[in-house]
This record gives C-alpha cells, sequence and structure tokens, in this order.
C-alpha cells in the first residue's frame, strides 16, 4: 500500500504511510471509522482503497459481529456461574442481565480509553471521552485523531499498539452490544418466517409419517405399520375411502405447534 | 441544535449550522459517515452530539435494516413474476438471484450518484465514484465532501434535496446488499439454535397434544380426546399401565423432524 497510496496531509505529523501509518489507515477504512487523517490522492490509491474496503468491509463486519456474540456468550456463561455461586432462584441469565453487562463493558472501554489517551495525547477528558465515542461508533468525523503528535507513529510503539488494541477491541465490545439491541431485532422478522415455513413443512411431514405405535387420548396403543413406503398426502383424502372428520390429525398438529 | 453547536470550520464554504447545513451534519452523524467537514467545537454540542449519536445509530441502523430486508422481498417479487411470465422453469427467486439484482442496483445508484456528483461538484467522474463509494460505506473520510462549494447549503436545495436522499437511498441500498451477504451468516448461529430448541419443543408438545381423530397407517380413524386437559408427558409412562413398545409415538415424531 506505501508505494500506490501517496501522504495526502503533509501537514499532520507522523509518517503517515509507513507500516505503522498505513496499518492505521488500513483499520480506520475497514472499521469504516474513516477519520480522513490520512487519505489517497493518486487514482491507484483510491482504486485500492475501494477494492480493498469492498472485500475487507464486510469480512471485517463478519469479524467484529462473530467476536460480538462470543462476548455475549461468555458474559453470559459468566453470570450463570455467578448466579450459581450466589445461590439465585432463576439461574440463567437473561437478557437484561446481558445488556447491563454490555453497557457496563463498553462504559468502562471508553472510561479506560479516555483516561490513555488524554495522558498521551494532552487532551482534556472530556474531549478524550467524546474521541473514543465518535471512534468506537466508527463516526470517525476526524477533528481529534490520536497517534498524530510527536511523531507517535514512528516513536511510539506501544502507544500505537495500545490505540489499535483499544480500536479492536472496543469495536468488539460495540457489535456485541448492537449483536444484542439491534441485529436480534432486525433479523428477527426472516427468523420468524424461516420458523413458520419449518413449522409447516414439519407439520406436514408429522401428519404422514405417523408411524409405528399410537398411544390414543383414552389410554389404549394402537398399532399401525405404514411399512417402508409412506403414503404421500393426496393418499389420505382417498374419494373412495372413508371420510376424514374435521379436526383431522394433520389440522390439530399444525395448531398445536 | 443550532444554539448549541458552533460552526467550526468557518474557512469552508456554506452556512454550516443553518437548517440544512445541520440536517448534513445530523445525517452524517446518525448514518456513522461522519465526514468532519463540519464538527461541535463546545461541550455542549459535543454532549449533545453523544448523546443523539447513542440514541440515533442504533434506532438508523434498524431503519436501514428494515429497509433493506423490504428491498430484498421486493426484489424476490419483482424477480419471480419476471421469471414467470418468461416460463422458467425454476419460479422461485434464488439467493444468487438476489445477490445479483442488489449488486446491480448498487453499481446504478453509484454510477448515477456520480454523474450528477461530477456534474454539480465539478469532479472527475473517477473522484465522484470515489466519492459516492467512501459516503455509501460510512467511511466518510472528509477528504471530498459534497455541498461545500457555492454556498450550495443554502442557494441549491434542490442538490441539497439530492444529496441527501441519494445518501439514505443508497445506504438502504448498501444495507440491503449487507443484509443478503453478511448478516444472515452472522445471525445463522443463533438462529439455528433457536431453531433447534424450538423443534425440540415441539417434538415433546406433539407428543402429548395428540388430540383429535387420528388417521392410522391402516387407514381406519380413531377418535380420542383429551378434552380440556393436556397429559403432562410422565403420564404417558404409567408404570401400572400398558408397557409402552418402541418406538413409541413420540420417538418416532422426535425422529420424523
Amino acid at each position: 500500500m506505501e508505494t500506490i497510496v501517496l501522504k495526502s496531509e503533509p501537514h499532520r505529523a507522523g509518517r503517515q504511510w509507513k507500516f505503522a501509518g498505513a496499518f492505521y489507515y488500513a483499520t480506520t477504512v475497514l472499521t469504516t471509522i474513516g477519520y480522513g487523517h490520512s487519505t489517497p490522492s493518486t487514482i491507484g490509491g483510491k482504486l485500492f482503497t475501494m477494492c480493498y474496503a469492498m472485500i475487507g468491509i464486510p469480512l471485517g463486519l463478519v469479524m467484529f459481529q462473530s467476536i460480538g456474540e462470543r462476548v455475549n456468550r461468555l458474559s453470559s456463561v459468566i453470570i450463570r456461574s455467578v448466579k450459581s455461586s450466589l445461590h439465585c432462584r432463576q439461574k440463567e441469565a437473561s437478557e437484561l442481565d446481558l445488556i447491563c453487562v454490555v453497557t457496563t463493558l463498553s462504559s468502562l472501554t471508553i472510561a479506560g480509553g479516555a483516561a490513555a489517551f488524554s495522558r498521551y495525547e494532552g487532551w482534556t477528558y472530556f474531549d478524550s471521552v467524546y474521541y473514543c465515542f465518535i471512534t468506537l461508533t466508527t463516526i470517525g468525523f476526524g477533528d481529534m485523531v490520536a497517534l498524530q503528535k510527536d511523531s507517535a507513529l514512528s516513536d511510539k510503539p506501544e502507544y500505537v499498539m495500545f490505540a489499535l488494541i483499544f480500536i479492536l477491541f472496543g469495536l468488539a465490545i460495540v457489535a456485541a452490544s448492537l449483536n444484542l439491541l439491534v441485529l436480534r431485532f432486525v433479523t428477527m422478522n426472516t427468523e420468524d418466517e424461516r420458523r413458520d415455513e419449518a413449522q409447516a413443512m414439519q407439520a406436514l411431514a408429522g401428519a404422514v409419517r405417523l408411524e409405528g405405535d399410537v398411544i390414543t387420548a383414552n389410554g389404549s396403543i394402537l398399532s399401525g405399520q405404514l411399512g417402508h413406503h409412506l403414503l404421500p398426502m393426496h393418499e389420505l383424502h382417498p374419494p373412495q375411502g372413508p371420510i376424514v372428520p374435521s379436526p383431522a390429525i394433520y389440522t390439530n398438529h399444525r395448531a398445536s405447534i
């Protein structure tokens, strides 16, 4: 990337297109933060950025969402064991417990990150909180950008590492919150529809595949063998056969789901 | 917002914090584009932006994802009717068809938007494509921002309308692609687990709630009424009652799902 993307804002500090700077730039592209502290100025650079983003952003989204889901699952395991050790009546982790944990984690991440950034960058604590918030929501205005002072990108590798880990860890926590608060509702329609479809199929299959011994409601057992060939649905309604009274089994079965 | 957020970059053109500019700013915050062409500089402005984003971004996400899902559903209806009229063998819209349609829509949106922006802003066509791409992926570097020349925000209301509609429409199309390509995979684990759980519950419920008339495999109809109280699971295994031969109905039933 260094060879095709040129340093576009030479008035900012730091060696923007050495490895650390390029990595920082790539992170802001893939996470869609897009501070704009360094941007491609050549046609090749812009083209590469577009191709890179087109592949990288969906992959990044999948990665952060997967991590977020795992954070949620880990949280629920921890909540359950804590509740177990406290001998709570309700041992399962509820949605509300999870939301509380993830909100606390997000707040701690922003508070901790802000403390570090205000120390390293010389910002006020409030400004650092604002920077962390704008970064982790991926708004990324670029009015305040970390790693731009005192050639931090080349001279303070531990600070660069911290800033990048903060962004990746913070985004994972935010992804966990979004997974919990938004995505479940967003995919609910699709999920419900699929489940309804699957259930309709099952009801149909259940009506036909009633094979083996049947215990009726009055307690008697009926032996019935379909053998190895299953009757197709229409054979249950033979025009010359016995009339099936309504509600028949498949109607009942569907209604019971 | 105008009263608490101050114009922070007075060197840029346009009245940034009049209604049109503030609306543009709010759009860049809620969509997480965050060009950074105008940013809050006061403590009140930053605080308001954070609160606004904390509520608005999840709502925006839900909105765009809902629209995206509806775009996908509309596409599949259109594909189905086109296939019907062309007398295709496979009448259902496959996932691949949908991906093709949504990709074409995205490309057309970017191509069309780029043509308009290159005309209004005097950018080259390639730069306009780059701008549209960086905007619709919500990276929003802010190296190129529409509506900043010739006091467009106050003097060209039709162009302002076009730019905002382009962003909202474009993001809906991008959301449709993401819904199709990413979100379904991301929520697959959760979905599968829930479906498995629901099915296990149904299998259990199905074994108990076999109510009404039963058609056995040999064709006879058995009338059995549980009445209004359903037998709990353990009552199907009365120790003194008739021994249920295996495979019994609930075993079969579970296996058939």
